[in-house]
């Protein structure tokens, strides 16, 4: 039994190789190279026009060249399958490869356009990357489970169907971490996906192979779901935007998950890029197909460009934005304070060209108590579903994503026999309980501001640190407390780790007593080798609103956004 | 033990007799008089005008009257007060009376009507009644339960001060059935409501106090809750409008209830009247005050006035209902047929007064299998939950709402031990799966309406029957797979149980046959002692919307009941 699995991998992984071109492999650099950011544009697979068609950074420029003919959808997608396959080789992004299918479907879109001088929809050509819950008809949506190799998916999830309609073309998933409960990404059936700028660090996850195939812009735009900060923190690590709706906002339907009816806590699904125009026109493009129509549990609301204007929030003419400096458990490390620094001085000055903003301090309102109730409600049921999803072929589950081999004992989410309904509920319970108190704590607000409003939004870390060495991940209280809460939270590229931060290390071995928590964190900076570590790794930030104001949360970013840049150059 | 429950019943029974002004006693007829309809307008208690003001049927035309300052919001809320202990007396309707503290909240309004020539908000001076769940400071919210006794509120519910903020006045809270998961209303603590046109027949659950009272015109207008039907039961059997909102559009924040903590299927909150103005008034004026700045569940979604023009239902201008003559389970008997005919006739000869109408037949789809899965998932905590609630106490739970004695045995939804938390989220995950087949199966109805739109609304049975003898009303899933699907469902009156009526009994004898399932069923017709049962109980029936679409629910739920009228003149 226990060689069960085994096959099943060994099977999946021949598949894998054989969906790949073989004129577009390359010679993969020593392991001692760790940042592999330069070798797409060095290994001289890529001509000079794939490499001005993939390194376009504005999505909606990318659009714009595909709606005049000036790029060929056969093209762009062989420019960014091209791409995305070398990023693979590099990270080991990808799970489903399937080059044919989107050029045959981008040689279709390329007749519609000339034979009816129209796009078919406001994504008329563009690739889109799926991370690999998302079913597509005839494909394996195996979630990094051997076991669910052979389950091929007999229709397209909402979202796919919704794509296609809009003229984007799927042309690669990728990948994620064993169960999704992890903040990095790997599973016995793919291994580990690494980060780019220095493959000794995570990617972040469990979207963290959407995250490094963007990073090294093997795609404009991706998918990713986020049910404790999946799209958030690879984003942050990989330097890349990355927007998490309220759970009900895009459609989930047709998604193979973790906690699958786990309906108190939905995982939301949310795009990813380097292009915040992307970002927003995937959203207008998605909303505006009325997801409600195909998935269920998406809340029937239209995109709203008064929300977008800032209607509710004064217009956008004074905003008072809240930083967020710790989450009142792990202080963060050297470099995201020196992010929030740098943001705030930029809001502080922003005045000076022509936005009236107000920065106050956020005062973070019971987080541990969010992180004790979400890993009661995931450890409810988790422990159940891993066995059911793996004891069949035998296949371990990973009690660390370390680089080490696996010690004897549990799986990190799979430990316990679970409780009841009953207990579930009280959980359930207390939870409501808990967000209806940051409700009241948030509108308490209105009496700091001045603005005659409450905070109109917050903004804070998206991990106590930078992208950390492998298996040292731990602490997700930064990101997962949001979704608790079902608010609308966004990261944006700030800064990278610098020279400068380097006394990080000094100050936290001095003063570890500062943490207020930590028997994780301690963990994760500890285990840093050395002041090097975190060196030129990208620091991201979160900025948060409240359930269901996405149109607000994405024009408050572009604001902040716009600042910083103002502020600081082009800043990455 | 055993007496710690009695004695907290009787403490509640004496405090609750002391709260009613003994001046509005009166003499209650002899138990063989089943019809009190007309007690109120002939026990000499309310003056002409206080008749006037209670017996007015439009909530509107109230409102207008208090904001003119024609009537006095003291003088309304003391005849409402007056009518509601009347009948009280009657019905057995009432939890919690609270007259002193109305009046002087009225006596406050009325001040500052007086004084700045302006009306609160727009429900200002209407008395409004309370389901018992509501929570208000410094009043009990025992739900039933005599293990409650004691308990006060130590704030408001998040309605409760939005009724505050808008000018309305709560002045009684109102009976439901003991665990709440029953459709009559009879409780250990309160006693049982029964139906004011025939004091045999059940008043319906569990707002059935609320309905009681209403129909009595005790109240201008209720808030009731509903998880599986429990508004528009009660409002059919009662001859009311009662409207079920999607479960996250009302406030339940603050609500003492059942199954808590059960987030995959929430109670909704919304209102009953004779009214069907008050209804748009009371839904426009909670919507109007941003309920989710005070319910974090609540979705952040304003009156939209588009949809209440029924922009996404082509303007209205040619709208396509269904009639659903049955759900392929449980056939309805003969008058709720009579009335689904009438408004089929109804809506057909709409188009001699302008309106253009096309009516097809609803294909009721899986209704067994949603019934089962509410059932698994209800029941997956409710034992150790109600086992909680009462234990005590040595309070005993209810195995029948029957006027017989107890027989021995386990409580309706308190048998077995209840289910793992993972068991319970395949439950959840079928749930899902369902309601994605069921907006397939919605959708592919574009194909018959003609309209190039799919099905605007259902319109279909309310319930099996006719306001059942105590104890018989068992068959629920004619409301509770919208529940489970989480679509906006309104009740409204159309007729009666008539001499017409009454071969029903004979047919059902003839054709048990002709029942598709029944167990259930069955007891109910066959434990109707005579062809009379039912005479002169009101039949509604019910319209279905989709989820949050309750601005255009209402609209046509108002375009049918025009049309209605306007078939069948004033037909109650």
């Amino acid at each position: 039994m226990a060689q069960i699995w085994k096959r099943l991998v060994a099977d999946k992984r021949r598949r894998q190789l054989e969906s790949i071109p073989k004129d577009w492999l390359i010679q993969v650099p020593d392991e001692h190279i760790v940042d592999v950011t330069a070798v797409p544009e060095r290994c001289g697979l890529l001509s000079d026009r794939e490499l001005q068609i993939t390194n376009t950074g504005d999505v909606n420029e990318i659009l714009d060249k595909l709606a005049k003919g000036e790029w060929s959808a056969v093209e762009v997608t062989n420019a960014f399958c091209k791409r995305a396959i070398i990023a693979h080789q590099l990270v080991n992004c990808l799970t489903e490869i399937f080059v044919e299918k989107a050029l045959a479907r981008a040689a279709e879109l390329d007749d519609y356009l000339k034979t009816t001088g129209k796009t078919i929809g406001p994504l008329h050509g563009l690739p889109v990357s799926l991370k690999d819950q998302f079913s597509i008809k005839g494909l394996e949506a195996t979630m990094g489970y051997a076991s669910y190799v052979g389950r091929f998916a007999q229709q397209d999830a909402a979202l796919v169907e919704i794509l296609h309609e809009c003229g984007a073309i799927p042309y690669v998933k990728t990948n994620l971490p064993q169960t999704l409960l992890w903040v990095e990404t790997h599973n016995l059936l793919f291994g580990r996906t690494v980060n780019p700028i220095n493959r000794k660090l995570t990617s972040g996850g469990s979207s963290g192979g959407e995250c490094a195939l963007i990073a090294l812009r093997g795609s404009p735009l991706g998918v990713g779901t986020d049910l404790g900060g999946s799209i958030r923190i690879p984003s942050a690590y990989n330097g890349l935007y990355g927007f998490k709706p309220s759970s009900y906002r895009l459609p989930h339907q047709g998604c193979v998950t973790s906690l699958d009816g786990l309906d108190s806590m939905l995982s939301a699904v949310g795009p990813i890029s380097h292009s915040l125009s992307g970002i927003k026109t995937f959203l207008k493009a998605v909303i505006g197909r009325e997801p409600w129509l195909k998935d269920p549990q998406v809340v029937p609301k239209k995109w709203d460009e008064d929300e977008y204007a800032l209607i509710r929030h004064g217009g956008g003419k004074r905003l008072c934005f809240a930083i967020m400096w710790n989450d009142g458990v792990v202080r963060p490390h050297t470099p995201i304070v020196r992010a929030l620094k740098m943001v705030k001085g930029a809001l502080a000055a922003a005045g000076h060209v022509g936005r009236y903003v107000v920065v106050v301090d956020w005062q973070p309102y019971k987080h541990a108590e969010f992180g004790d109730i979400m890993n009661g409600i995931w450890r409810a049921g988790s422990g159940a579903e891993l066995k059911a999803a793996t004891e069949a072929t035998g296949e371990p589950l990973l009690s660390s994503l370390g680089l080490e081999e696996q010690p004897p004992g549990k799986a990190f989410f799979a430990t316990g026999e679970g409780i009841s309904a009953y207990d579930l509920w009280q959980l359930q319970k207390a939870k409501t309980q808990l967000r209806k108190e940051y409700l009241d704590h948030w509108q308490n607000t209105v009496s700091v501001t001045g603005t005659g409003r409450p905070v109109d939004a917050i903004i804070g870390p998206a991990s106590a640190s930078a992208a950390t060495p492998h298996g040292m991940n731990r602490y997700t209280n930064y990101t997962r407390v949001w979704n608790a809460l079902d608010y609308v939270a966004a990261v944006f590229p700030v800064t990278k780790v610098d020279p400068v931060d380097q006394s990080y290390y000094a100050k936290h071995m001095s003063g570890m007593s500062g943490f207020l928590c930590i028997e994780c964190a301690a963990k994760t900076f500890l285990c840093a080798d050395d002041p090097d570590t975190f060196l030129g790794a990208p620091v991201g930030l979160q900025i948060v609103g409240r359930t269901l104001e996405e149109e607000a949360v994405l024009r408050m970013m572009e604001i902040v956004d716009g600042v910083l840049k103002n502020a600081t150059g082009s800043r990455l």
